[in-house]
């Protein structure tokens, strides 16, 4: 599969969308598109270890998988969605981007890749 | 201020919102309103720690303050919203719950409430 081509389309259709990137849970990445050259594998190796935390620790609740994880700030707002457990997606987007669309169009990548990345 | 009734109507407004609570960066409790007695506690305690951590680590791309950190997993959607850089709204809804809804409503009780904590 074109993992490129899927990054593409959903960046695309994403209004302000930034960067993307399809990654392992150790942070490293599979496929990026970047056009802006934003520093993704410092934020991958971030967010990633967010993740892993949260799966060990989220047993209070009892709240099942991580499946996304949105952090908004002045400037970006960062998603991101599992793929499978051990694959994510991270997107960046501006503070203004569309947040509801990105969710929409993380949650139908994962019904596309999830089979080929398991 | 009465903080509870400010809780109460977020509560309220938000469809499938099950607990809510406003905290400080140290994870103590001002006030909450948790019918279904979801452990409050430790989740402020968590996430509290996540922001904490995101505050030392967001110089790389330069972001700003965090300011709403959204966590779906399997069985709910865990909001932590930003009042002034100390104080914090964590909401917690069903996975079904309306997050735009939420967003919107912890947006607009950061207005309402920033002149009282600061």
């Amino acid at each position: 599969m074109n993992f490129r081509a899927v990054l593409e389309e959903i960046l695309d259709r994403v209004e302000g969308a930034q960067a993307i990137t399809l990654i392992g849970l150790d942070g490293i990445a599979i496929d990026s598109v970047n056009p802006g050259r934003l520093p993704l594998e410092g934020l991958s190796a971030e967010f990633t270890s967010i993740v892993k935390g949260l799966n060990v620790s989220n047993t209070e609740l009892e709240t099942g998988e991580v499946q996304q994880l949105a952090i908004a700030t002045d400037r970006f707002v960062t998603f991101l969605s599992s793929v499978t457990s051990e694959y994510f997606i991270l997107m960046i987007l501006s503070a203004d981007g569309n947040y509801g669309r990105a969710r929409f169009e993380l949650l139908r990548a994962k019904t596309r890749l999830q089979d080929e990345l398991s």
